[in-house]
């Protein structure tokens, strides 16, 4: 259905990191076993997904769904496919597991609000600084890549309004402290386009966008749209999660992840190069599916099994 | 969580044009009795949705769902919101049924592609104009307003790719004949925004773009991307359905209506006025859920009966 493109359409590849096995399946109600977590990101990587967060380091107690965090990333150790996953650190803790598996790229994460960051850490903006600074020097030495979430950029459940500034004071600390990438987080999923571009507009008088990826959530509806506002912004980088995994919508307080396949469906149809292999990321989206054991919210992945069906009768 | 808007930020008012209990109930498996179908469409005129497509004029041998059509249509005879709801009229035997009934507007529909037409209608396009005239005609007499559907606008499942000149003549010649909106039709949902923006360019050299609106599906998960381009190209009407009525993500070849909630959550969080309030359409919402017994795909409906849920505890 795509037109042809004429030249001054060809754009510039954008990147899409894969977060379904982490911030996905911790959201999800269903324990989905290492065997089967393992096969999910390797049908990732197959569709040529470049970077897979595999898991978090974070205590089981918080996270059972991703309590073999040692044995997803201890399967990649010494593999080819190692400098394409990547594991959350939330604490010293977690840097020792992940310097244990030999990670080649780590994830931190902090709040754009004081209170969110408090409540979801249990530390201060500024405590967080300090904490992050032996995970950084730690990640220097050994040539780890550190990518930092920022999250509520665009609204916080405690404080409401979150203002750009705060925003690029803390992309800038992160950046400067090491950071390749820092990803703008959209927790509760309640931006809008023209939010987006206002605050993209303030950032990019104080960050080069391509420093930035955005990791909308599709709560209400709006993140492919606040999407949309940051291509037509310069941002190349977003987050997505294979199927909307992590975001039933019918489960109140689930995240919401924008989908995969929505993205990079549309991204597609826009002419833009992902890299992907959308049949094989069809797969994957089926394989993610049937491990959840219900169907998932993406649009894209239900369209497109649908038309197989359609196919196969 | 809305940013308090500058001056420059107060748009002009956008016109949701709703159709569900038409567009979304002829696409659902269960059967609504009439007194229900009336309690929805009076929730949706009470939350202010300034016109409501009530139900079709189609042969009941076709559309089962909506054979109760002269009595819907008959229950607004007198009253005064007469002036907010519509039929489809698919012929002139339906034409007869909406004078019946005393309808104040009706709306016709054809395609953008010859196949599609014929395949939809059974009428080559020219068939399909002189088929119009007496329609017009006797809607011209009356005092009847009559809007127009376009399919198949962003593409054809026969044809593939349809070129903009030619949904433009088709444009042309409904609003010749007496039109006074067209509504551009992205039956398969396969639209992209940048296409959007090119469809619309191309009309727009042609036809007033307050003449047009877009009704996008959103099979794919791109009808509110899609909505954004259009918004951004000056279109100030959007047709929407409530809850997503009629779009079951989870059943192959449903149509995927654009949900109410999610457009009007997304346009109010922009600054745009809209004169629906937000809580009797998630009242209006909810009852669509309960009249259709499973989770509708709006995203907006599902968060904001989930806040609503959270609020109760």
């Amino acid at each position: 259905m795509q037109e042809q493109l004429a030249t001054e359409d060809i754009v510039a590849n954008v990147k899409v990191y894969e977060v379904g096995p982490r911030d996905g399946l911790q959201n999800e109600a269903t324990f989905i076993s290492t065997e089967d977590k393992l096969k999910l990101i390797h049908a990732l990587l197959d569709a040529n997904l470049p970077l897979v967060e595999m898991t978090s380091f974070v205590h089981p107690r918080w996270i059972p769904a991703l309590a073999d965090a040692d044995q997803i990333a201890h399967a990649f150790v010494g593999s080819e496919q190692s400098q394409r996953v990547s594991a959350l650190v939330p604490n010293a803790r977690g840097l020792d597991r992940a310097l244990n598996a030999e990670c080649k790229e780590i994830a931190v994460f902090m709040s754009a609000s004081e209170t969110h960051n408090q409540r979801n850490i249990n530390k201060t903006k500024a405590e967080t600084y300090l904490a992050f600074e032996p995970v950084f020097k730690a990640c220097h030495e050994k040539n780890i890549k550190v990518r930092a979430y920022v999250s509520v950029v665009w609204g916080c459940p405690y404080e409401g309004q979150v203002s750009p500034n705060a925003s690029i004071e803390v992309c800038q600390r992160l950046l400067d402290m090491g950071a390749y990438e820092v990803s703008l987080g959209d927790t509760i999923g309640i931006g809008n386009p023209q939010q987006t571009k206002k605050i993209l507009d303030a950032m990019s008088k104080h960050i080069s966008l391509d420093k930035l990826a955005m990791h909308m959530h599709d709560t209400w509806g709006r993140a492919l749209a606040n999407c949309l506002a940051g291509l037509e912004m310069g941002i190349r980088t977003f987050d997505a999660s294979i199927g909307g995994l992590g975001g039933c919508p019918y489960a109140p307080g689930a995240s919401g992840n924008l989908a995969t396949e929505d993205l990079v469906s549309m991204l597609h149809e826009m002419g833009y190069h992902t890299g992907i292999s959308w049949p094989k990321l069809i797969k994957a989206g089926r394989i993610a599916q049937d491990l959840i054991g219900r169907p998932l919210p993406s649009r894209a992945l239900q369209a497109a099994l649908a038309s197989q069906k359609n196919l196969d009768c």
